[in-house]
């Protein structure tokens, strides 16, 4: 098969070159019960052309729940391949992160095993053999991998994320058995990414190293990802960029939490415990995030030459970039908008001197989180009286996206922000749902990780706070009106209650902790009349 | 004041000996409301005769409630002199862990505002400033640390515990206003440690460092802490040993626990995911503790070369030692009972050269145990069929003794494993507690947490499965036969009502997920006759 110039271009190594397929040849490399790794996060480097060719075969043979597969990425993938996938049922396993809405059915309705893992822990888990140990030979069969380029001893150039490609790769070479599985789908319709990475392979215990890292701007890899080339068994040209949409648009309540947060950052200076230029921030995805990001980059907060330390870098960074006030960002993925990758592409020899893409076991590590003393900011599903917080499963069931990085960052952070909505509305009640509760109905951050939870109400600092005092200060400060005599009745006759049996550590009423909840379900709103 | 000929031979630095003191003359240095932090971990290393005497005062003057203090120490203090303060009232706020009836009574009973936090993380929020933000100058006010002997430049030589003695003394040097507030209490009934140590100060971001420690014999610090001698206002000579307990004796059901423990680490290796002599190994406090490390010391195990990597060294580590089959084992406590710490005196020659003491920051360092790979293994209070474990309050409300390090190392090790009897007994019923729950009443260690569930009737890896497969070997292996249809029926309902809502990934009946604790307040058991 002939290379495009496109394609040449991108490929100096010659021997790859020899190895260009299309995608529909290579079905024959993904038999049912295959366990894949691809690249990609937060919907960007993610594989296109194979997974959709794969798609395509079950499509036109009707092999609709008879081809599964185990699928293995750092993070989501591009959601019209995974969605696509799983409403083809050809998804049995999936780990640790996804988003999408088909893909979210399947896993709430039993067809796909879907568990989720700090983002930081998945890549070394996987290359444990956790996740492979009940198979016969403990690898991955087959790594499929995006690339924006390739270098001459055949290195993988990652695209827009590195995510936990890296030891994707390093689990399909490691294999002894016969044949390599490596896939490279190389994009053409994207510049090359040369120079973003600082890409650090794994060693396993007792041979792994620390990593010197002392502030985000420092490189301790190299700019690709080495690969055995005898490893590779195809390359396809990918001629379509990554499908990411636009950005969730900031409203009146996201400002109003994103000013809580700031004017808290600014009293943090003032006291001494933040330096004037703060330190290395951390923040998630969606409106509030940006609103943050956004209230950053506006004159009025002031922060000059900000570092960041994050997992994703959103649309809302490159406003940050142009404020002059950003002087170095790392992540392991830039996830933009379709708009926002072409204002990267436009100003790439301004930004790409201040970025850098890392791997998602170091952009998440607990090691460097707790070193640089970063500002983590995250968005949970609902957060308790005593400061433990949900961050996957509605109704203590339902699975959203997965854990992600959150409980890396708010673990480890020096700063463990939770801003949210303090309601959200429910079918038929504009504040039928409040995201402060009494219990949550499931932890994924506990009130040993959290320092300050904020809505748009305003700011609880429950730093060196008793649980009782936390509740106090989170009702008083972040609480919905609607939802705040209800929540202090609830914190008044747990403690009552509690207190006579000396249980008054951290009062519950333990059988009727949900009752929010129940009400929610059976008539639309959280709003209780009484604690029964 | 003459200081005795022991006294001298443990304390070359003049200028300290001109500051010797007596306890009761000290009173003045401890006003009503004042910040103190001790020296202590696990009820060893901790200051003995100054706290006496405040109590004796409180006592004698009836100042009972009238003299309260914040207290800050590592971990848990002596509880002869903790008791007798929380019996006296005059402890107004403690953190981050206590042992004593009587300082948990008063936690459960509003007296004391306690809260718990990860070992590896209060002693840097405390230099943070965290806990001391509410008074004018965010310092401790007074450093009590007893040393086993002081060097000649001032420097202090802990006894058998390090914990957060660094940190408390920087928190008290670092004062701006005047004089200095670090008193020594000096212990002549034990031996001097000088060598057993490795001390490590903290800086705080951006100057952070890494821990260049590789593996757990690496020193990177000095054989003592570091004072400014101006700062040390008194020293105290100490003449009684710390008062530990005997160690819980060994039952069958821990020796059941451990034995099917041993298994898996020989599966393991069998497989190749472990070396022949394991990776470092964490182990926590307790019978079933004791009956792993005692497992692993005697010769049916046959695993050689070990090291250990931990935050406390209990009795049976000497017998691991003694069994020829422990390299090298390092911890921030040795915490041994009085014919332990005999032993351990006596065969001095023989264990100091294999063993290493360093703070708290260090010993639970997520860096450090994710890097080594440590094998983490504790007890909770019960563990859900999901994998979530409550490590700190019993019916989510009383406090037992706190987080103490275990989300440290069960979030950051390479087998995070937690051991617990399947059942306990109630007053009534000598299975009337299980501690197999369908969901956790407090969450301290999460599901994306744990990788086994080991009870005497089995072991569960959950590692790389999804929720409800989780939850089916959880109830197959580790529940009691009288739990198992009950949790079993539990988990079916659950499954069929979620799954008919689309919420089917962690099916929970959310309004009776306690029914079973309902059930133990109302009629002692949780022996429940169907879901309601």
């Amino acid at each position: 098969m002939a290379a495009s110039a496109a394609l040449k271009a991108r490929v100096p190594r010659q021997s790859y070159l020899k190895k260009l397929a299309k995608p529909e040849d290579l079905i024959d490399y993904f038999p049912h019960g295959s366990y894949i790794g691809w690249s990609g996060f937060t919907g960007v480097g993610y594989p296109k052309k194979i997974p959709t060719a794969l798609a395509e075969h079950v499509e036109r043979n009707n092999l609709q729940g008879k081809l599964k597969y185990n699928l293995f990425v750092g993070a989501s993938s591009g959601a019209e391949t995974e969605n696509r996938w799983a409403r083809n049922n050809m998804i049995e396993r999936r780990a640790p992160h996804q988003v999408g809405k088909e893909i979210a059915r399947g896993i709430n309705n039993g067809n796909i095993k879907f568990f989720d893992k700090h983002l930081s822990m998945f890549p070394v888990d996987l290359m444990y053999g956790y996740y492979t140990m009940h198979k016969e030979n403990n690898k991955l069969d087959v790594a499929i991998v995006e690339a924006s380029a390739i270098t001459e001893d055949g290195g993988i150039v990652p695209g827009a994320s590195v995510g936990a490609s890296p030891e994707i790769i390093q689990m399909a070479e490691k294999a002894s058995w016969c044949g390599p599985k490596i896939i490279i789908e190389v994009n053409t319709a994207t510049p090359s990414f040369y120079g973003l990475h600082d890409i650090t392979m794994t060693d396993l215990p007792p041979r792994r190293k620390p990593y010197l890292i002392m502030s985000p701007e420092d490189r301790i890899g190299t700019p690709y990802i080495p690969v055995d080339p005898d490893r590779v068994v195809a390359i396809i040209e990918s001629d379509y960029p990554d499908q990411t949409q636009p950005n969730a648009p900031e409203d009146e309540s996201s400002r109003a939490i994103a000013g809580n947060l700031i004017e808290f950052l600014q009293h943090e200076v003032k006291h001494g415990r933040l330096p004037d230029n703060l330190l290395p921030i951390q923040s998630g995805i969606g409106n509030i995030a940006n609103a943050v990001v956004g209230g950053l980059a506006s004159g009025g907060a002031n922060f000059k030459n900000l570092r960041v330390w994050t997992e994703v870098l959103q649309d809302s960074f490159l406003d940050l970039f142009d404020s002059g006030n950003l002087d170095f960002a790392t992540a392991t993925s830039i996830r933009f908008s379709p708009d926002g990758f072409k204002r990267f592409y436009d100003g790439w020899t301004n930004y790409a001197p201040k970025l850098l893409l890392r791997s998602q076991q170091v952009s998440n590590s607990p090691e460097i989180i707790r070193r640089l003393g970063v500002i983590g900011m995250n968005t949970p599903v609902e957060v308790d009286i005593y400061a433990h917080a949900n961050s996957t499963c509605v109704m203590g069931s339902r699975m959203l996206n997965g854990l992600g990085g959150s409980a890396d960052f708010l673990r480890s952070a020096k700063y463990s922000i939770m801003h949210t909505p303090s309601t959200r509305p429910s079918k038929t009640d504009p504040t039928g749902v409040s995201c402060i509760v009494p219990m949550c109905t499931h932890v994924d951050q506990t009130e040993h990780d959290l320092d300050v939870i904020v809505t748009e109400q305003g700011l609880a600092d429950v730093r060196g706070l008793s649980p009782k005092e936390r509740a106090r200060v989170i009702i008083d400060k972040c609480s919905h009106p609607d939802y705040k005599p209800i929540l202090q009745d609830y914190f008044d006759k747990a403690e009552y209650e509690c207190m006579k049996k000396g249980w008054g550590h951290e009062p519950h009423l333990l059988w009727n902790a949900f009752d929010m909840h129940k009400n929610l379900n059976e008539n639309g709103t959280m709003k209780i009349d009484k604690w029964a």
